[in-house]
């Protein structure tokens, strides 16, 4: 895969309830803390290699605060920085951002802030937390269900096309799958610079607002482990929305729930598949067919209810959990 | 990764017990065959895109024919054959493969016999093998434990810095992982263009032989099914040589086994880690020192015999694998 | 446990698609044919060490023909029979059973057809299927995603209390967890005589039939394997009625299926939780509370449709599976 | 199963390092403190049903100081004393130890000290450990791989006949699966009274040592969480001894370690396989013969060093790990 986006470092999330949000990331998810500023607190899973993965920051409302990609080199740094200025989505550089170096920021057509750098720092774990897996930047910690890594965000979007054509046009990224639906309107998209099926996934917000974040994903890569975390979710009152089941679309097997200050999360219990194809053709999934409509959201495993299409945050007025279960 | 080449196409091995070989990578480890011509049969896994993953050719001896890589796009495929040529390893073009298009043959410093080419035949199901994960390009076999996907091949070298040098400029590989002996000799690399931590790795030849191959993996994903797979083999007297147990190195959870013509084959039974990091600075295991000799080739699991160092195909005089067990 | 019945020996299934039934038992699910006789197909999991655990008998209509226990010892069988022939729900001796010695045979209060038994024959493997694993009866299979024995069955009953009473005065069960719904009313119980929760559950019929089958249960042991069989079942439009889920009564992680003839079939992918206080109380669900209402049905996963409370075979009328999807 | 002995209650251990002791047992396999007194410290798996399982004193050297087991009833506990009291090795009656009730105190001919009881103490959750799931005593821990129940022990013996002879004739235990050695020499025995393989083995002591103790296990049930328990004790230097890796005797996936103290511990990852038969034939493995001996021991996985035969505690002068490993 040749583009001058290389990977997903980071999210910034807003929480109305900061405390119990970073309790949930770091004893039931087993993530690191790695540094607290202001209102804000950064963490990172076991096998994430930079400062954080994770920023949450207090706010009145769940959200995205920014999600942030770095480039493959520093050549396509700075192409990646024109072809956005030139799309007219341009905010400007900002060199202050805690871990991070000189970066741009932006937004999509939707809205959602996001932003593109090359310098970082690298996590450099304290003897206490070094490993002797050479390839891995600090121990696997011994609470909760650890993540291993962060995977993708999903993103509500007003309109699918536009946004997926800004994210192959001008930040170059592949559609990997796609979903369309009656009168071949686009109603999701799976996009990727690597091997994974996807960093960004796009789907059409069926409360028609504008600019909203539906879930981010984290890593652990064994089935096992979604049982687990199931199993202390339910014991401990944690909001699980849907799985452990598994997607058609990615073949990811799955588990959706809320963190505490009402963001979504996804954790992915396998790899799904990954692409290796240069050539690759987008798979497409006719979703006005009902076997593709039923066979690339659950292959197996119990449905989604309907708040997975219309709840995410900010919350659209009229559209919180409770009100979409009572429809 | 922006590289030109872009992935591990198949491998072609030679059989002395083709008939056996070929049911054991059909009946037990479930993959497809897709064609057969004169001495040779080719299959594929039932996740490998194209039209056949592995080819196998009766000949006396065990080893390989053949490794195939695709590149990036057809400008990265006349710049890595101009690379090779260049390099005074080039054999020439050749049209007439099976499946595969026109292709530029070479080998490694020490031998072994690859190519790189653009066009290729993916693998069309007809309409019994059909599946409705629109991802997956043939449906699931029933037979045995069903591998998903080709991973990776290790080639036995006698000089491990001449042949990394060689996949590194003029393949354009990057070394993810490495291990340096005593006195800073280089025993191991593992190499990639991918997220993948290796589609090749080299390791030093303890026999001092020249272009031997030491074995190729078909990946699962799933731990389990490296457990379900040993469990068949210890019941029909396959050969297992190590494992179900996992490398420091790559992180793999791995099982090593012999297929009747005597190649080694290695299951892979988890994703091992990705990278995506664009900056990746090698991981350099110190196997001079005992704690990194130690963790980087069993991080957990039985140890490796002998054999592992020794053994590869064709037989070195002396190196087989009753005279080595006596040893 | 000191009971009078040891264990649940086999089930005899009426199929109308006898052809189908086998093919899903053995190609699917892995299983044996160890005879054939008249209608009727006999078949055993790999595990299982008598001649057969499964009968299946074409017949007009789905249902059970018949659930076999065996004694403890022969006194107990003669003590069991007593009771029974006590209870005036005795039918009457057989000796003329394939591979199953002289019988008592007798039905439940609601009518399911039942015998319980001392002698019975042994699965003698013949050389190419004997295993090298001494505890072993035969090799484990290399078809579909082998099922390795037979675990427990699942009866809709018209009445709780009295078939719950039945089986615990006159068959010497103990109850090992309970359901009770509004105004007290006993909705479910799970009987054993050995340390697995269950070898028999009964649940009320929400039809108000009487005799009904709910589903016979398969062991496999490993999580996986519901995701393995579960992958299959969907690409092979087997229907899948509910899991991989959790329930929070037993601890079973679980899948539901119909094979061919309309029979409810579950597979199970853990062990639950096993039972040895010899004082053992009856874990209590008190389901007219919410909490434990969702708990104890799905502990996680993917809630069950309401066909799970009201399809059974043979098919109550009005109840058929697309009648019920439409309520 | 009809006998004497219902199942295995706790084991308490001798250890020179209790505080690294209980911090093992407590922060890597998630064990739940109960009680503290004097130098002992009584501990519980998540999945215990009674008030303790494993009690860790100080003392000079590791070893076992008790091994508990519960009678099927109280007429039962009568007749197994009465039966120890004939048989000599009676010590007498006890009714001061912690959470249990008046008991008999006794020892194997080998000299390891047991008592059994009827009464004793279950653990009652606080509210803040009580768990939804109605047949779990209390919440799964979120520290470390949380085992979920003691399976068994594995003693030592100067002689296995003997000592297999009483668990069998006084203590009414069933032998399950036996190893015979050459010259008809029997070299280790497993035995239950219960579904399990076994509640207790018994393994000859190749020092010829008297009364030492091998191992005590507790139990994950999913394989994975072997794999998840190895990267921790590799990455925080628990010395592994064997596995994971399956033995055919028992077919349990297994992972032996020594727990800081010096006592053996063995982390059981699955169920192997359950035994309903009442009339059960003994599994005899003839370890004179070669396929046995390989097969029995290990199915699959790496071998087993020669501590595991020799090691065991208190250690056998001449006999420590590290003496051994020199050999």
């Amino acid at each position: 895969m040749n583009t001058d986006i290389a990977q997903l470092v980071s999210i910034a999330l807003y929480s109305p309830k900061p405390d119990e949000s970073v309790a949930f990331f770091h004893d039931l998810l087993g993530m690191e803390i790695s540094h607290r500023e202001g209102q804000s607190v950064y963490l990172r899973a076991y096998e994430d290699f930079y400062q954080y993965s994770l920023k949450i920051t207090e706010a009145a409302q769940a959200g995205v605060e920014q999600v942030t990609w770095r480039a493959s080199s520093p050549e396509s740094f700075e192409r990646v920085a024109k072809r956005i200025e030139a799309s007219g989505l341009g905010i400007g550089w900002t060199e202050n951002d805690y871990a991070h170096g000189r970066a741009y920021k932006f937004c999509t057509p939707d809205g959602h802030p996001m932003k593109v750098l090359w310098d970082l720092d690298y996590f450099q774990a304290p003897p206490e937390l070094k490993s002797n897996l050479r390839s891995r930047p600090s121990k696997r910690p011994l609470r909760g269900v650890p993540v291993r890594r962060l995977d993708h965000v999903n993103l509500m979007v007003s309109d699918v096309p536009t946004n997926r054509g800004f994210m192959t046009a001008v930040l170059d990224f592949h559609v990997r799958e796609q979903k369309i639906g009656e009168g071949g309107v686009e109603v999701g998209a799976w996009l990727s610079v690597s091997a994974l099926v996807h960093e960004i996934a796009l789907m059409r917000d069926a409360t028609g607002s504008r600019g909203r974040f539906h879930h981010v994903a984290f890593w652990y890569g064994a089935p096992q482990h979604l049982l687990d975390i199931a199993d202390i979710f339910s014991e401990r009152d944690v909001q699980i929305e849907g799985g452990p089941a598994k997607h058609g679309t990615t073949q990811a097997y799955f588990l959706y729930c809320f963190e505490p200050g009402g963001n979504r999360v996804e954790l992915f219990g396998d790899t799904g598949y990954l692409i290796f194809d240069p050539a690759w053709k987008t798979v497409v999934w006719n979703v006005a067919n009902e076997v593709d409509l039923e066979k690339s959201t659950i292959w197996f495993g119990g449905q989604l209810p309907k708040s997975f299409y219309r709840y995410g945050t900010p919350v659209a007025p009229g559209h919180g959990l409770a009100e979409i279960s009572k429809q």
